[in-house]
This record gives C-alpha cells, sequence and structure tokens, in this order.
C-alpha cells in the first residue's frame, strides 16, 4: 500500500488539502487534482531530458486528461501538446496553447478535422496512413499551406500490456507497416509533395509499460528505417517521435517507472547511430500521458449502501462507479482505495468497492483492505484515477459527470463543474 | 445475416428511410431508431402479455436507451417506465410519463435521489437492501408520505450470460439475500413501517438471456419465499416483479427470443401457486429493455482509411468507435454490419471495423463479412445498436456523441442534436 499523508483529524490529505473537506464542500463523487504533482512531472520532464538534450520535445497526451487547466498547466510547464481529434484541438486553442507546439494524431483523422487544423496553423501532423496523406496534401494545396508531418510506422513490436491498449504491434489498425514497397511508396509521395514537408517518424508502441524493452526494439527499427530511406530516398530525417507509454503504479508490484529509464538508453542509441551514420541529431519526442496526471488524481466518493455476505464478500456501494471511472469493467485495471476519514486507522478488512450502476460490472476495486471500518457516509478515496477517468467517462444510468477540483498546496479551487440533470436532456429535443 | 431492405439505389432502407440519405442530411456518425419498430415490440408485449392476462405491467428498462422520444412513444404503447438514477426520473418527469408508473431501482440509491423520487409521487420503489429501507422510511416520514415498494431479492441463480452482466447470483452487489434471518428481519421492518407498503417482490436474473431456465429457477424460489412469508409473517403479497433480461438477436446464433417464451410458463407456474396456496393472482411485472430497442437501432457510420495487412486482417475505419459504442470494447460484443450505399451487392471480404481512438481496443465489429466492396467514403450501417449505445457512449478523445434521428415508415426527424465542441468544454471553467 502507498504512503500517504493524514492530518490530526484522521483525515486523508492530497494535494495539501483536507479531502473530507473537499468532498463536504465540493460534494461527491469529485475529480481531486493535484497541480503540484502535475508541475513535478513536468519538471522531471524538463530535468531528465528536454534541458538536458538539446533539440528535444516532450508533448502531453491530452488524452489521458484533457482539461483546458491541465493543457494550462503543462503547456505552462514546457510541454507541448499531443492531441487525437478536432475536439481535443479546439479545447487546446481555446486554452491558449500556441499551435506550433501542438501535434495531431489519429488513425482516421476526418476531412473536417485536418481543414480545421491545416487552417489554426497546428505544429505537426503526426500521419497514420496514405489515406490520410492524401487527404491533407488535398487540404494544404487548396489552402496553399505547407504543413510538416511526421509519419507514423508500426513497428511490429508485440508490446508487454493488456492486448487493448498495445497499439505498436503488426496487426494493429495504427502506422504505416515497414514492408519496404509499401513504405517506400508512401514516404516518396510525402517527400515529393509542395505541400508536406516530411519531418521524420513516430511509432508508439504502448501503454503503462513497466520496462524500456519495447522501446528500445521500436528503436532499433526505427533506426534502421532512418538508415535505409536516408540511402535509399535521400530523405533527411530532421525529427524522430518516440511516443509514450511510460507506466505509472497503481498498486503494489508495480512501478512508479522513471522518464529517464526510456530515455537515457534511446537517447544513446540515437547518438550512436548519428555518429555512425555522420548524421545531424534529429529533435527527439516524447509524448508522455498517463505518466504525468495519473498519479495528480483522486476520486471521493461517499459511501452508501454496505451489503455483506457471509462467507462470500462485502460489498462497499459508493455514489459513483464506472460512468466516471470505467477502467475496472475495460481493463479490469486495479487500484488502490482508503476511507478519506479514518485514514490514520489500520486496514480493517477485504472488501469490493463497487458504483451504484445498474451492472453487474459496475466494480471500482475488486478487492482491497480499507482503513478503519467502512460505514454508509464515509468519504471513500480512490488514487491514481487522473488518467482516462475524466476523459473515458460517460452518462451511463444518466449519472451526472463528477466535478473536478483542482488543489495546490492546500489551496483548491473548482476547475470542472459538476454535470446537472437538465445538461443531460439538453440535446434532446 | 440478416434480411434488409435494399432500394432502387441499392441503399440499405431502415424505417422505411433511405439510410444514405440520412446520412447525408444528418451527418455521420448517427444514431437512427425506428419508432415503427418500437410499436411493434410494444404490441407484442400487449398480445402476449398484459392484454392476455389480467393485472399484468410490462415496464420498459428505461437505461437501455432513454431518450425523451423513446419514453414518449413506450409510455404511450401503455408501457411503465423502469428508472435507475435521478436522472432517469427527472429525463421520465420531463418527458411527461405519468409518475405513478415509474418504478425506481438501484443498488446505491442516495439521499437526495430518494427524496426526489417520493416528493414526484414515483409509483414503485424497488428496494434493494436494508440501508434503502431505512433511508426511504426516515424520507417518507419527514415528507409524511406512505410509498410503495417492491424488494428485490438474490435468487441465487448463476445465469447463463456475461459475467458482466450477470445479476442475479448469490454473489452480486444487487438485492436481499435470502438467508432466513436476514430476509425476515428487512421484510418485518418494511411490514411495520408506517410510510412503507410492502407491495411484493422483485427479482432480475442477469441480460440478454437465450432461454427462460434461470428465470424459471429463480420464479421457483421466489415462489417458496412467497409461501413461506406467507405463512410465518402474515404478509399479503400483491405483486411480483419477474424483471427482465430478454435476449434478442445480434448475429447468426443467436435468438429473438419472444416475451411469451419467458411470460406464459412463467404465469403458469404462478397461477398454479394462487390454486394451490388459495392465494389471489398478484400483480405480475416485467421489465424488458434490450428487447423493445436493441434491433430498433442502428448506427451510421463514413468509412475513412482502410489498411490492408497483406495475409493478416484488413481494418475499416469509421468516424466513430467506441465512444458511441463500448459494447465490444466492454463486453466483446457482436454485431453485423453493412456498406449501406452497396447494401445490394453480394459479400466481398472480410474486415475488422474499427474506430478512430488512439486505442487498440477500439473495435467495433471484430471480423466481418462486408457486401460490396468497401471503400474511404461509403457509408457503413451497424444493426441492432438500439440498446446501450447512446445510454453509455462518452466523450473520449474529445469526440462529440452523435445525433440521434427518429425515423417512421419513410418520415425521419431530429430527435438527439449531435453534440458540438464547445458542448464538450462547456463544464470547464
Amino acid at each position: 500500500m502507498r504512503e500517504y499523508r493524514v492530518n490530526e483529524q484522521g483525515h486523508l490529505v492530497f494535494g495539501g488539502c483536507d479531502t473530507v473537506e473537499l468532498a463536504r464542500e465540493y460534494g461527491t463523487p469529485l475529480y481531486a487534482v493535484d497541480e503540484g504533482y502535475i508541475v513535478e512531472r513536468c519538471r522531471e520532464i524538463r530535468n531528465t531530458f528536454t534541458d538536458k538534450y538539446l533539440n528535444t520535445r516532450a508533448a502531453f497526451a491530452s488524452k489521458a486528461l484533457q482539461t483546458l487547466d491541465v493543457i494550462r498547466i503543462v503547456t505552462r510547464e514546457g510541454m507541448y501538446l499531443d492531441t487525437v481529434s478536432g475536439g481535443e484541438i479546439y479545447a487546446a486553442l481555446k486554452a491558449g496553447t500556441d499551435p506550433s507546439k501542438i501535434l495531431f494524431h489519429g488513425n482516421n483523422k476526418t476531412e473536417g478535422e485536418i481543414l480545421y487544423a491545416v487552417r489554426n496553423n497546428i505544429g505537426r501532423f503526426v500521419v497514420d496512413n496514405e489515406y490520410e496523406l492524401d487527404m491533407l496534401e488535398k487540404a494544404c494545396s487548396e489552402l496553399g499551406r505547407v504543413q510538416k508531418i511526421q509519419l507514423r510506422i508500426t513497428p511490429g513490436v508485440d508490446s508487454h500490456t493488456h492486448s487493448k491498449i498495445n497499439t505498436g504491434r503488426l496487426d494493429s489498425k495504427f502506422g504505416i507497416s515497414l514492408e519496404p514497397e509499401n513504405r517506400d511508396r508512401i514516404i516518396r509521395k510525402a517527400m515529393k509533395s509542395e505541400h508536406l514537408d516530411l519531418m521524420g517518424f513516430h511509432f508508439h508502441v504502448g501503454s503503462q509499460l513497466q520496462s524500456n524493452e519495447d522501446h528500445l526494439m521500436a528503436l532499433e527499427i526505427l533506426l534502421d528505417l532512418v538508415r535505409e530511406v536516408r540511402g535509399n530516398l535521400g530523405l533527411e530525417v530532421k525529427e524522430l517521435n518516440l511516443g509514450g507509454g511510460f507506466g505509472v503504479r497503481y498498486v503494489d508490484g508495480e512501478e512508479d517507472t522513471r522518464v529517464s529509464d526510456f530515455t537515457e538508453p534511446m537517447m544513446d542509441a540515437i547518438r550512436a547511430f548519428c555518429v555512425e551514420e555522420k548524421m545531424a541529431m534529429p529533435v527527439i519526442y516524447i509524448e508522455p500521458g498517463r505518466w504525468v496526471v495519473a498519479n495528480a488524481g483522486i476520486t471521493l466518493y461517499t459511501v452508501g449502501s454496505i451489503k455483506e455476505i457471509p462467507g462470500m464478500k462485502t460489498y462497499v456501494a459508493v455514489d459513483g462507479g464506472m460512468p466516471d471511472n470505467p477502467r475496472y469493467i475495460l481493463y479490469e485495471a486495479e487500484y488502490e482505495a482508503v476511507v478519506a476519514n479514518k485514514a490514520g486507522l489500520p486496514a480493517d478488512k477485504t472488501v469490493s468497492i463497487v458504483g451504484k450502476c445498474c451492472e453487474s460490472g459496475d466494480i471500482v476495486v475488486e478487492q482491497t483492505n480499507l482503513t478503519g471500518k467502512v460505514e454508509s457516509g464515509d468519504v471513500l478515496c480512490v488514487f491514481t484515477t487522473g488518467a482516462y477517468n475524466y476523459t473515458m467517462a460517460s452518462n451511463y444510468n444518466r449519472l451526472p459527470r463528477p466535478a473536478m477540483v483542482l488543489l495546490r498546496e492546500g489551496e483548491h479551487r473548482l476547475s470542472v463543474r459538476r454535470e446537472t440533470w437538465e445538461d443531460l436532456v439538453a440535446r434532446e429535443l
């Protein structure tokens, strides 16, 4: 179990704030995000990567947690922004992001999204496939623009993670396969276009990785590609984008990796390669998402009904569930939890924390030890909900999505207001 | 593969409408719901259940598809409404539903929801547990009301369906376990209360069931309970609620069950029981949801990028995905699909239909035969998306939720407007 701060009242402290007070003031379920933690993570990236090496960029994979506030925090801390849809670009621009620092990803960008992104001078398209390349060329030609692009390749590495978030293997909807004829045709087309400026290549091997093995294998494949296209096609490779996927600690047994665990050996390999190839060092991008925000977030719930099935299980039901955190039902994701108002007490018993949805799979934490004797009315905290909770939330069972409060060194303010029942029918005519 | 109508242009016809025209007029992704089909299903329920037997009620489990329009259609057709949250009750009332015809379910109703439902004279609380019973008693006492209730029991039947939607087994967060001391204490408490009127019992064995086996087993357990509580506690049981779970056909090999497959043998058993026990026939409720709406709905997408991995797989990417239909990533649910603008052509090849999210698990139909040669720009129809698509949708990757159009005999009108990028940041301060 993780360490956490407890104040004199025996309440869990997070981001310097009494979480029981937060629950009282803002209501539950409540997402609480510690700005201080996000800033720390951004600074670790600066210290160990972007400030350490020349010509490096770290782009926050904003699909992990995209709010206007979070965008402002990470970009203020020097991050670029990785976006995956017109909607994410819209929000990035609304938050005041410099468009030249936005990367646009996605396996199936629509024509409308492409036009929107080009018109708004988005820094890089990470082009996923030839269909997109053709559409983008046409859009830029019509708009009289030159768009800088990176090509996403499929390195064919079978990453060591959950199959649903394993994106770099050969059988993947993402990226350009490295079969030479296919690859060269697409690269040549990009090189020939007057409206596209091919800066280099991108890969992403998967999510929540505990070791750098897959990254290093993918990098080897990428560098082989660079060698070949420089030689065969005369392409000057100016940028390499190594993606994200750096794992964090959710529960015991998982590592909170360091970005440098991944970047250092990759930077070493790239530098050695460039020396050998007599090539200028390209600009290197990484794209951490979960790594920056997962442990910046907690969710606070109020405990409702408790059902003890003698000799079997105790169900502790909270006032949220799969609509605000679908990661258990999607991936059987594990979490740690604590009774926030009894955080100083020793673990009492093993329970299952479930939600209030009419669905058996509506589980928040399958089996966990809770501190104190959990009772109806208690405030329950689930840790490590900063990534892929807010952004994946639904209104299943017409449950309004929670509010989000932003914390910093004991200060707190509302960042996203709670959804209302009125909001839920607003689009119904 | 199912049969479907194709018009002279070779376009798929649904609800009397040319689906290619619908896609053009309303844009994609688009939920299209055939009012005519819903009406037919409601009428089948009337013909084979509510009109056939005295004192029977069918409540639409609205979590399957709750829009103001759908609520109005099913209630106009004589259905009661099964709701699972304050938000669903709010929408039901907004749609003009007679509150006495609303049932309120849920394993963890909050105090606020309970007060809201009592104040609004909701017909029945389906009380899930003792904690709720106590809160409800207190709320009714404060408001000076008498609330009619049914008690949800856990029959302990392990239903033959996906474990995530299997709700009636002993190890379940739902309902009151039948361990005699536990059960009798709760029933006695309900009987004693001046503010609660215990009408009877409810069970729900699971979802998407292809046979009536589990219902009949659960009914046997329920009738044993009725016998015992009449004898031991002197409770007059006026209502029995047999839940829903009646399966529909998604793909070949699944049965589109008839409601009567479930209700006839159950009604026979209940009548025989009442004769034997010299007891008045109770009012019988059923709660179909998916059965009413699943095949009333289709989703129309536009095909974007197509990625062929020689010797492996062809990925056909559409402009939606797991945000508008999370059922593959949640349950590996299967669907049938057709190229709407080439619906008259024979099946061409097996493809995987995937979405546009940055997630490998973002699959719509894993492997399916598509008619015609599918090309970028085609309109793709996925069948049987009427249930648990709109209600489970998210904004993952900041994708706006689709519009919904309501069809009837060739007429069409917008029922839910498409979400906008502006909507997606509206709650962010």
